[in-house]
């Protein structure tokens, strides 16, 4: 009784790409599940799996919350219990604050996407199952799952929103960590000038600092440039700043005599 | 003149453990602030700042959708505008959606909390800052952010509901990662001024570079600021060096009437 349907909304490329169903048992705002949608579409995640929405389906609040994310006919899709939601899946995780008295493997959201990445990656159909909002999943639906995924909450209030249960889950597997975070410094707009742009500012500077009696004592001069540029050294200033800066030195220095 | 302000409402741990503020700037909807607040707690966040709320404050839905998150008297805070919202920070950094054309460091969440806990570490205090619901950020307010946070969203859907944009940081910053990050951020030096001397430093120079006549046409006068701006906050100026600066301007002016 499988049902691996492919959505037939989906691209040719979403149909390649393995993606885990969002399985939401028995939620009961709508609001809730629009706003899982919409995260999840965030993240290119669009199988959304319900199952029992106390309020019925299609539910206006939900797509009026999903900012397009949900329209009547997809992507969400209605299931009568757990096991039916799940049928097609090969890899299930719960989604629990508490780690119950089971013998279940018990995941981070890292490691638990990592989990459902590898498996996903050999073929198999996986899956995320969450709670409804007041009383969360009971030991029997949680029974059919292969581990649990719990999160790094404050013991003291450790219950998330629904929809951002799901936002945790669907930016974790949005993140690819496999390349292992190599991380930073891609700096919007250009370059650096060259340092004989930025030197030149610095001799600008000195000279109009120097007619205006900022040196003093003059011993300390040579130390007190140096700051200078060092602290503008660090703003790796483009060209174009350059220009605007020798304009502010001009302009500041301009009726004192100053070089135009 | 430094703010720097700890919450007065914060337990001894709290004010041991360092975290970064959350300002949401012209939130619209109640609801979203407490989602994010609710969303905060669970992983241990409670500085929650709001930049002139547009429902004013205390708001009824964000205490009811905070679930007990959020009271009458905090622990969220509200100000006039970003400047005074980001006064007592030292490293702030946007979330934004789009990588604009200004020369900021561009993060993923991970690195992006990563260059955050390690500047906090060294006893900086540290921001995100996540513009409103419909709008966004403008171009000014990320003129002062030191650095940009993008998610890695599906570029047809990339908008995030606020409070989920603030549970992803939230999470990311409730989730040590730093076992597999080493990352960087080993600057010589102090650490950089207070945003508050920061942009003390840019209002003397504009009320000078006014007197001179710098800004023409008149009309162009933001951009040209923002320009400033931006290419000052690059360089993570230290206290000292904003003193060193201010007092540039004062020399330079000096004769032409300026402000002493």
């Amino acid at each position: 009784m499988l049902v691996c349907d492919i959505k037939e909304d989906a691209t040719v490329q979403d149909k390649q790409k393995p993606q885990p169903a969002m399985v939401l048992v028995q939620p009961q705002m709508g609001e809730n599940i629009g706003a899982a949608a919409r995260v999840m579409a965030n993240f290119s995640l669009d199988d959304l799996r319900l199952v029992a929405p106390r309020d019925g389906w299609p539910n206006p609040k939900a797509q009026a919350m999903s900012a397009g994310a949900l329209h009547e006919t997809g992507p969400a899709r209605v299931f009568p219990d757990v096991a039916a939601a799940i049928a097609d899946c090969t890899l299930v995780f719960a989604v629990s604050a508490r780690v119950r008295d089971m013998e279940k493997d018990v995941f981070g959201p890292t490691d638990g996407c990592a989990a459902l990445r590898a498996h996903a990656d050999q073929g198999g159909k996986v899956a995320v199952l969450f709670g409804a909002e007041s009383s969360g999943l009971n030991n029997e639906d949680v029974a059919l799952c292969d581990g649990l995924i719990t999160y790094p909450v404050a013991p003291s209030f450790s219950s998330l929103n629904l929809a951002q249960a799901v936002a945790v889950l669907a930016y974790e597997w949005g993140t690819d960590r496999s390349v292992a975070l190599p991380v930073k410094e891609s700096r919007a707009g250009g370059l650096a000038a060259c340092k004989a742009d930025q030197i030149g500012l610095f001799t600008h500077l000195e000279t109009e600092l120097d007619q205006a009696g900022f040196f003093f004592p003059p011993e300390k001069k040579p130390m007190m440039m140096r700051n200078i540029r060092n602290a503008l050294t660090k703003a790796r200033l483009t060209e174009q700043e350059v220009r605007t800066f020798r304009g502010i030195v001009r302009a500041l220095a301009k009726g004192r005599g100053g070089q135009s």
